[in-house]
């Protein structure tokens, strides 16, 4: 774990504690969004937001106007060259039982954790992960994703699903497992998306019964379409990762990370589209100009 | 709402506020109980303590010990005649990340809710909720719950599912909903186990592949059991339902309901096993003398 600092704003006040009787807490009742940081900004603010709004609209969440997250925002990440934002958005306080309080009074959570050097001094080199260039190692997790359509593709608290099949690896040098689905489709790393290099061109498995719809999936997508590849969402199945040339894992965080071994099996990295996947790793580690 | 008189231990603290990087808000990553308290005391104690041993072996939480917890318990229900006691066990605060900290510290917090008369003075009549005799109407939800093995049975913090399907009504008249799981079989309702009185005796869902696997439940079997009654757990469908003579809906805070509607569709209550009823219902609201 690199040293970091953190520092957290809770409905815009300077403090790190949430009422108990939270539904974020009773029920995973929210979403959350984890943003890169760079150079004082975030990056890929607005597909974070856009997510966090379909989220919301999925839920029936009331969130903060945009204009109020990126004020705490802003604050936060102010002077950060290198961390993460992350944001959760739940229900608030209420009382007990799952009714939808007639007053929701929704809790906003934002904290951005500083990346620091060895010697505790604010990291000023945003060098990209290395493993973008070497590939990762990547299991097959035993735990599978439960399919619920109403739920499928947003990023919301309930994650125990992920959190069981991230506790099934103690091993440093395995940076990835992808999971199945209820009914053995291939659906997602952990903590990532999966899309293939196949000789259709781009695959990427639908998010529509589980999984999180990343920000920097829809990124490589739409990059990918706009630089004259064809892409197509759908259901895979493990054969279809096999018989690739190549895949990918996207995150908000680490960009992308091309997979060089799958359940110790080397992958052959030469097939990769380099050019494309500079681009939108640059693409999403650009902090946002404009936000 | 009856009003209600509210006190909170956060790890034995009297506290309300829980470190926003605590897992049970990030992730769900936790386990909980609902428990009545009559005359100072909880009713059926050892029944929860046991499946939240369960849980934390599946997801390999590590529990404050059964005395700290029913000493902390002991502190909260003393002097409450009517009341519910909630506990709530999270594996603690951690880093961002899914993967288990090596060194879980796990957050308890255990509250209690005693209600009050319109006056605001502790109730004395522990009297039994009146829908237990008369019973409830019960409508079908359309969310459905998602298949997943490891996590089905326990009473974890990742209740999305109960929150949307609690969403779909607003009609006071409706007490509870069904819920089918992503195949179609009927398991439960969003916040109580339902068990049908067929030819062959009692039949009720299995809860293998999603639900709760409540402690009136439990009770209800048990007993049903040793009064010689026929108890069978098997996959159900809505249709089994249909043909019933009757069923009824456990749940720990409030014991047992008769479904007296479906759908609008009003149930004969005639043919229900009311001695057994009144006898576990009696059970479920008993204090615990030695606990």
């Amino acid at each position: 774990m690199p040293p970091s600092r953190w520092r957290c704003l809770i409905n815009g006040e300077a403090r790190a504690d949430v009422d108990s009787r939270d539904r974020g807490l009773s029920y995973g009742d929210g979403l959350f969004e984890t943003i890169a940081v760079r150079s004082g900004r975030p990056c890929c603010w607005l597909d974070h937001l856009d997510r966090l709004a379909l989220g919301a609209a999925r839920l029936r969440l009331p969130l903060p106007s945009p204009a109020r997250l990126k004020a705490e925002a802003a604050r936060l990440v102010e002077g950060v060259e290198v961390g993460t934002l992350k944001m959760i958005i739940t229900r608030g306080p209420s009382a007990r039982g799952y009714r939808l309080p007639a007053q929701p009074q929704p809790t906003r959570i934002l904290f951005v954790d500083e990346r620091l050097d060895d010697q505790g001094h604010a990291m000023t080199d945003p060098s990209r992960d290395p493993r973008t260039e070497q590939g990762v190692q990547v299991r097959l997790c035993d735990t599978r994703l439960g399919l619920n359509p109403q739920l499928a593709g947003l990023k919301h608290l309930n994650r125990l699903e992920q959190v069981l099949a991230r506790a099934e690896w103690a091993d440093p040098g395995i940076d990835e497992g992808l999971m199945l689905d209820a009914e053995g489709a291939l659906v997602c790393g952990t903590m990532s998306n999966l899309i293939l290099i196949t000789d259709v061109g781009l695959e990427t498995p639908l998010i529509d019964r589980c999984g999180v719809a990343g920000t920097a999936r829809a990124q490589l997508l739409r990059i990918a379409v706009a630089s004259g590849y064809q892409v197509r969402e759908r259901r895979l199945g493990l054969d279809d990762l096999l018989r690739a040339q190549g895949a990918l894992l996207t995150n908000a965080l680490v960009g992308i990370w091309p997979i060089r071994s799958f359940e110790g099996q080397e992958v052959d990295l030469s097939g990769l589209p380099w050019p494309l996947i500079e681009q939108v790793q640059t693409r999403l580690m650009q902090p946002e100009s404009d936000w």
